[in-house]
């Protein structure tokens, strides 16, 4: 049976038929599968709603790559309007399938439920996220996004059938407890609930390999965010309370100490109000925030502010915005209608004139998620905006539309930026933004990482503290291999390795000697100075065909089980393997995917294709580099303003067959290429910046 | 300004006209209190569903207490149909509420989002809960019941109406951080959303006190319920892979070792299949299974089954029940329509014949919650059942609806039953149904018995297992003062206090020397025999006139902010208050409301109206009687069974002026009265069991 018949026998099955009211409801198949650029189909469902992630998308499309294929799966088949709209498509036995957003809980999604919501604090693995994404990719290399912005459940092939026969009876004896078959071994369908729609558009994306179907899916986004390089520095965030005066020590301190630093953030002190927020600065920690700014700007620190959208009724965007917002308060502020236009202007044009235009670079967009469902705050769901939305469709958009709100200002003035934000949604890729969360368990992070990739978004997994100097470092060793390296010390006036111990952090009793420590982190910030050039290859690989920078391995290694499952390593760009360590664990397996790897600290050799056990001993974070990689390493400096940064050590991995190229969708590139015959280096490059090249180092 | 007035003036508030689309959509108050019994008003906004708790309730209400006044607050106002349904009604300054069923995270919800949604598993304050109730209480003496089987969100003054004027600039130089009132000295609104519902009816209860609104409520359900006297002896649930020829050995040591117990469980064991279930005697560990009943009945044992509702294809009951079941399955089985009368009387009748006609006294209708949010199993919301229900509104049904199949069969065989449930909801108050749940938190267990007097239900904190013997001791003193005195030793062979270690347990090694152990806890499950007459007498005023026999100090101490927060704590009918002590804490506070009180152990004389700290030395659960009241404490036997157990010793705390009054709806009655005057008391009685009167002891 091949797929499309596998389809057909599920859609024609018992199961859906067998209760009376619901088989009434069966529509005459009205849906079809339209074509929409290469490899991208759609197909409509009842009436779908006025605002949808795509219908009201700000980014357009961009064509993908050619597919010459029918549809890869049947249309989805309307299961009746009796609440919402029920939609269901096909699950083939040992099919198994991925993404939903920035999932903490699980990678494979088979056999489980879940729900598209946003929540700040997920607790349990339901799909709640505070980037939920209706989409998901199938291993056997197609993509489904369910075009809305309200909640919608996915319950992929965990609402099971009744049974329709008996069975004999059962051996006595034995009393199996709470055996729950996965059925994946069955084929089975993934059903599609939108309680409170009354239609949707469903998209679908050809592969052939799921990776290619990524790739679609971002293209169809807009394709993925080129990050300016200083975005791709380090980061460091200053206790909410300091002073200007106390962060330019700070700063100052960083570049005597030989820290690494290109962005310093600013937390919510310097707001003359937050909770809800003034966006007007604090005179007293901050009497001339242009100098301050043009002070740090001056010294290659580029300055990110946090804030969040409640907007205070002290703020001057208070009476502007008044007739802007929602019906609800937050914190004792307005809920801006990011959904309406105006609203988008005023509030932006107050950012780009008053902040932007000071020489802020980014911004770090808070709360913008929901914690309804655990802190208690945020906008509720009966909500309503001038706009036309309800507050469940809001949670959905926000933060998507605060990202575009305040990017606009960067794009009127020319102007990149690389920012933070709190929750994201469907079409993510092009968005100059990286997640972060108030979670914090080193294990979520790490998988979060491995499942942003699926759903065109970028995580951070921050490093805010930690329980000891073994934690500090393995968490510092997972920030700088992800998409924005950072410590934020927003509730610590020195850095955490100077003093664990927040209390006494807090009262400036630093720790005996922390020098040693500090010597460590700084060699790891190092490391990320070091992985620049081959960071900006990999961004501008996104920003070319939707490759996600960061992804599961399961995207670069298809048709292997084993890889299938593994939610705790991850590539990077298309040459490297990361795999943490854990702090308080004695080790950790690896199931290195088939071929020549080397390790990349020592250049050693590793054959692929086994498991092995990486002990907690290891100094360094396991890293793994493709036989044949040149792979280039950057001159740590204090910043990427720094020119002598652009100087490169070429290190090459086996015969160096496999060559580095950085092409930006600005017109920069570099190509790095071996000739092992000859044994000579090639370097062509074009760039504003040029860089210079150290030496070629054989690894391995 | 009195109650009505400032209900009015919220409901004329601007915050629900700001945004045009809302205020088009404002009714012209069509909506109107109607009487339907003294104190019971109901108002219907929309078109309510047909299938509701109260449309197709299965007792009829019961006339509640005179009531002459008017309607304590105006009727809910609808706030528009753009998403189902929206209606709101008012909050006064400093009103606080109680009840939406068992809640396990707080006692207190002003300020909080309800929702009521059934989950087995909450992890977080949400209103999630395996018995979630839509109704609540007021502290101004009126409760509010939203007669919807779906899931429906409260607003308890947690949505904030946005700011409408600007401020001043704040001072500078302070920044408050997470500042969030609780809004409690502002008059605000409850806010009603039902978003798959066309329209709901609204039930009001009069007051005048909050114990007078839940009497009506509980009347309005059919009024309480009456256990027989053996349900409120000892529980004890054997292994779940026990043989009969085990169990008989496990309860001779019982009647041994003169542990009382007057019911024995058996657990998944009994059936050839579970999860899902089969109904049928698994023939290797029950060959013969009314020989087994018989023989424990004729030693006083009732017998208990655990099961679950979802039915295995080997199942006798698979092929009557196939049609009159959901479109999903669960565990393989079947899930029940019992909205169904043909599916409850199908599978009602065979538990009936099969099982009832045995002699089986009751049963532990287990994982008739929904576990989808977490565990991962239970039907779908989207689920179609012939009667017409979805799995939303199924959930909600699921519980109570399984009781009343099985109560059914007892009643149509004029026997009572006292039995476990895992879910229930609404009008529960009549079942004789004690809830249990898999959660095992010792502080929520006991919020969870100070909230479920508040809803109508009954709750049972069951003692499974311990971390130490400080935590079984503990445990167990709180469960003997709750509905069902319960040890749950479904994965232990041995009793716990034989061996608190699992696995030594299982593997028959017990502790070294375990009589102390056991003779505490034998001492501790004495305490539950003494008190049968009390909680018997607790119980006939519940079956009489609505009273929960276990219930928050809030509701006999009206009017005393602190005592209004006390969650851990509880009366015990109208004179014993019980504060446990919890396992690893060093100690605890308690204010005990105003009033004299004695010591329930040493009588001495106790002051309320101000804090104490009870340490954890305390030996036995502190708990306290209130001056002049008359306690029976009947004597120890093996179970209730036994006419001994009616020989009473009666106390007399104080002066001795409070009879003692029991009346049961069967007429059995026992009045015992104490003169001070003359030093002499009265006993009255009549009953087919007298009590024999052995003393009267002045304790305090």
């Amino acid at each position: 049976m091949n797929r499309r018949q596998l389809g057909k026998g599920i859609l024609a099955g018992a199961t859906l038929a067998s209760v009376p009211s619901v088989a009434a409801q069966l529509p005459s198949s009205s849906a079809q599968w339209i074509l929409t650029s290469p490899g991208v189909w759609k197909a409509t469902l009842g009436t779908p709603e006025a605002i949808t992630p795509v219908s009201a998308r700000f980014i357009p499309p961009r064509v993908t790559a050619p597919f010459a294929g029918s549809p890869p799966i049947p249309p989805p088949i309307s299961l009746g309007q009796a609440r919402g709209c029920l939609l269901g498509l096909p699950l083939a036995a040992d099919e198994e399938i991925y993404g939903f957003g920035l999932q903490f809980f699980s990678l494979q999604q088979r056999s489980k439920r879940r729900v598209i919501r946003v929540n700040a604090d997920p607790r349990v693995d339901t799909g709640d996220s505070h980037a939920p994404v209706p989409f998901y990719v199938s291993s056997q290399g197609y993509g489904v996004l369910v075009d809305t912005a309200r909640y919608a459940t996915f319950y992929c092939g965990e609402a099971r059938p009744k049974p329709t026969e008996p069975t004999g009876v059962v051996p006595s004896g034995t009393v199996p407890l709470y055996t729950k078959s996965l059925g994946m071994e069955e084929p089975s369908q993934v059903l599609v609930e939108v309680p409170l729609a009354t239609g949707v558009d469903v998209y679908l994306f050809a592969g052939p390999s799921m990776l290619d179907v990524i790739r679609r899916y971002n293209l169809f986004s807009g394709g993925g965010v080129m990050p300016p390089e200083w975005g791709l520095g380090f980061w460091y965030r200053a206790a909410s309370n300091a002073t200007g005066q106390e962060i330019l020590s700070l700063t100052q301190e960083f570049r005597d100490r030989k820290i690494p630093c290109d962005v310093l953030g600013l937390e919510a002190g310097w707001h003359t109000h937050a909770y809800s927020c003034t966006f007007a600065w604090n005179a007293t920690r901050f009497p001339d925030p242009a100098s301050f700014v043009t002070s740090l700007s001056s010294r290659n620190f580029h300055v990110n502010l946090w804030e969040h959208a409640f907007t205070h009724p002290s703020s001057p965007l208070f009476t502007p915005m008044r007739n802007l917002a929602g019906d609800k308060g937050v914190w004792g502020g307005l809920v801006p209608d990011f959904q309406n236009p105006q609203a988008r202007k005023v509030f932006g044009d107050f950012h780009g004139k008053a902040l932007i235009d000071i020489g802020i670079s980014g911004f770090k967009l808070d709360e913008c998620d929901n914690s309804d469902y655990t802190g208690g705050w945020s906008f509720p769901e009966i909500s309503r905006f001038p706009s036309g939305v309800d507050g469940e469709q809001m949670h959905n958009l926000f933060g998507l539309r605060y990202q575009a709100t305040l990017w606009q200002q960067f794009q009127e003035r020319k102007q990149l930026t690389y920012s933070l934000v709190r929750s994201s949604g469907a079409l993510a890729a092009p968005f100059p933004f990286v997640l972060y969360s108030d979670l914090y368990d080193h294990r979520q992070f790490v998988r979060a990482l491995v499942n942003s990739g699926f759903s065109g978004l970028l995580w951070c997994p921050e490093v805010r503290d930690a329980a000891s100097e073994e934690d500090l470092i393995r968490r510092l060793q997972t920030v700088v291999f992800s998409p924005l390296a950072m410590i934020n010390g927003w509730y610590i006036p020195n850095p955490p390795w100077k003093q664990l111990d927040r209390k006494k952090n807090n009262a400036n009793e630093l720790a005996d000697d922390w020098h040693p420590l500090e010597a460590r982190c700084r060699e790891i910030i190092g490391w990320r100075m070091q992985l620049i050039p081959y960071l900006s290859a990999a961004f501008a690989t996104y920003a070319r065909d939707g490759t996600p920078p960061f992804r599961a391995l399961a995207l670069d290694f298809p048709g292997h089980p084993e890889i299938a499952k593994i939610d705790d390593a991850w590539m990077v760009g298309d040459r490297l393997l990361i795999a943490p360590l854990f702090a308080g664990e004695p080790d950790r397996t690896l199931m290195l995917p088939p071929g020549q790897w080397h390790d990349f600290w020592t250049g050693n050799p590793v054959a692929g294709g086994t498991a092995f056990v990486i002990p907690a001993t290891t100094r360094n974070i396991p890293a793994f580099v493709r036989t044949g990689s040149v792979f280039p390493i950057a001159s740590i400096t204090s910043s990427t303003g720094d020119q002598a940064s652009r100087a490169l050590d070429i290190r090459l991995f086996g015969d160096g067959r496999l060559p580095f190229i950085l092409n930006t969708p600005e017109g920069e590139s570099l190509l790095l290429s071996w000739d092992p015959a000859t044994a000579k280096g090639t370097v062509v490059q074009h760039s504003s910046r040029p860089y210079t090249i150290k030496n070629w180092t054989k690894q391995g």
